[in-house]
């Protein structure tokens, strides 16, 4: 194993890093060293500079998901830059600005992958954290100064975009942009934006810079100001009366980013005929379907995970054409946990982001 | 109103006609005379040949579905040859074979229907059965001998079909047609149909024809002959052990046309990723669906309702091209009570026609 870089690896190649890890579902963060695996010949080295915190990041580091594997450092809204490449690597170079999001491995084989949905991997595709990789270790996430990644899980972040705003577009940027670039979201059309958090607030900037008119539909109308700043026409309350009636058949298509219990009729009431409800929230619980809200006007009920690895480089090269990024609040690696609890109450504008300069030095 | 045609009519321009009617939703059929409208000049009339029996009607004229207007005379499967036209008539001529189906008229301007959808007619398409037509009258199905309908309601029945096997295709032929036809059931692919009754029956003949791989999915392998003799591959009984799991993402495609609970999540898990599940039949209560089952993969749940008039015409000459019309058991005006007995206990192969010859003379 030779690596191309800036670094001269001496002894065993592998990679130490310091990363923010948690010991148990009801532990603190600390800043722990870990390890990770020595750089392969299709490996790259990445110096992360930005990890944005996801909701999923909480929900499986606080075992709500089960199956979590502690010690575990999670994060996949990576953003960093290349410090060293293996020797087979073609597509990067030391210096590149790249990020990394939910995958780091897939078979590359099957035809989902072949297709470009590695994140539909017919073997299963590897996620970037409390996954077991294709050689059983589990992984470890991006809240963390370095990661090693397979050179084909890694996209280019464009010199516009700073690292801050991009890393986010990681997970929630190609979350929201798949199903919107999949359903073919176009100029004149009239979009719903359910929920205005880390997903919806990508989601209005997306359907928006695809020519869409956009309006947000969340419980109050608290919001109103922000999202018009991001592009939406109007707010509507979802919570007013005769809401689902008032609203009928108003729009070509709505992108649900909720994770909690919805009116799943009355939602698809407001479609217009043969419109399109993506789902990329997960609720906990079964969600009450009644045919008909399918059958008349036959409208269309689909979710969407993420995206593939080139999809979310189109996403990137969007987003930085259109000039915007994720919107967010910068932390250190000491306000995670209160960051957490701040996102739970939905408590943020609209993504921290770690900072990972302050990590303590040795 | 000038009618060209072979009847010459006197006095009041109405067409009187012998007809199947309910007065009440537990009375038997009796034969009874009604009036159809004096035709405009863009309505035809249609002699009508052979009529259907499509589960709806049941559902209507029993009252399950609510809101039945008595005296009624249900049926939307309409098989017939044009007898009289009205003097703006521009597409049919006396003599021609033709059909009806579950539309008889529609606001023909909004969005929807210039798309050619005037089964989602935004103001409100009108049921050839029990619907308040545009002029407020409440339509009669085709349970008769004669009926009246604008001519761009109509649709031709190609020469290879018999009027017996034609009439089921206006219902059953494109409610099936259009879900396959729209989401490009192409060759090569796999196909499940969930159900094998009229619906069904027709979704297996019209999906070999596109050119995919059938499986019949039923509870029980007593079809299997009757499934292979459409043209299906297999059936699979999804009483089996682990069904679900034996057959987990097998399929590109499923057309439901059940209208009992299903478990929704199984249905899913045997798509693809990225495919694509049909509704058109109508289970009394709610379905419950995790969206995991949607997301992961990103699923497409989605219901059909017939279809618009332009594309049952299109459907018609698919059926015609490919050799295949509905598998029906003609009967009787006489018989029509005990055969709506044998609809609901599942035991028709595969549809009932009412041959309107066996009305009886003055």
């Amino acid at each position: 194993m030779q690596l191309r870089g800036r670094w001269l690896y001496t002894g065993p190649m592998s990679i130490s890093t310091k990363a923010l890890q948690k010991t148990g579902p009801n532990e603190p963060f600390q800043i722990a060293t870990i390890e990770r695996r020595d750089p392969r010949a299709d490996d790259v080295v990445i110096d992360i500079m930005a990890a944005g915190i996801c909701h999923s990041d909480i929900h499986t580091i606080r075992n709500e998901w089960g199956q979590a594997h502690f010690p575990l450092t999670v994060g996949h809204e990576i953003a960093g830059v290349v410090s060293a490449v293996g020797e087979n690597v073609t597509k990067w170079q030391v210096g590149d600005r790249v990020g990394v999001g939910c995958l780091v491995n897939s078979c590359q084989e099957c035809e989902e992958c072949r297709a470009g949905f590695e994140n539909n991997c017919l073997n299963g595709a590897v996620g970037t954290y409390n996954s077991t990789d294709i050689d059983g270790t589990i992984t470890q996430g991006g809240y963390a100064q370095k990661i090693v990644v397979n050179e084909n899980f890694v996209c280019r972040i464009p010199d516009s975009l700073d690292f801050d705003e991009a890393a986010p577009l990681l997970c929630a940027g190609i979350t929201t942009y798949s199903p919107l670039a999949t359903w073919k979201v176009s100029p004149g059309q009239k979009v719903a934006v359910l929920g205005l958090g880390g997903l919806g607030h990508m989601g209005v900037q997306i359907a928006v810079a695809r020519g869409a008119e956009v309006t947000v539909l969340s419980r109050s109308l608290k919001k109103a100001a922000v999202a018009q700043s991001l592009g939406a026409t109007r707010t509507l309350a979802t919570t007013e009366e005769g809401f689902f009636e008032n609203h009928r058949g108003e729009f070509d298509f709505i992108l649900n980013t909720i994770s909690a219990d919805i009116d799943l009729s009355g939602y698809l009431r407001l479609l217009k005929p043969r419109g399109v409800m993506a789902v990329v929230g997960l609720p906990p619980e079964a969600q009450a379907l009644k045919f008909n809200a399918l059958i008349n006007g036959r409208k269309v009920l689909t979710g969407s995970n993420i995206g593939g690895i080139a999809e979310t480089q189109e996403m990137l090269d969007f987003c930085a054409e259109h000039g915007f990024g994720a919107r967010i609040e910068k932390i250190g690696v000491d306000e995670v946990d209160a960051a957490y609890d701040r996102v739970v109450a939905g408590d943020v504008q609209f993504r921290f982001v770690i900072d990972t300069s302050t990590f303590p030095a040795e």
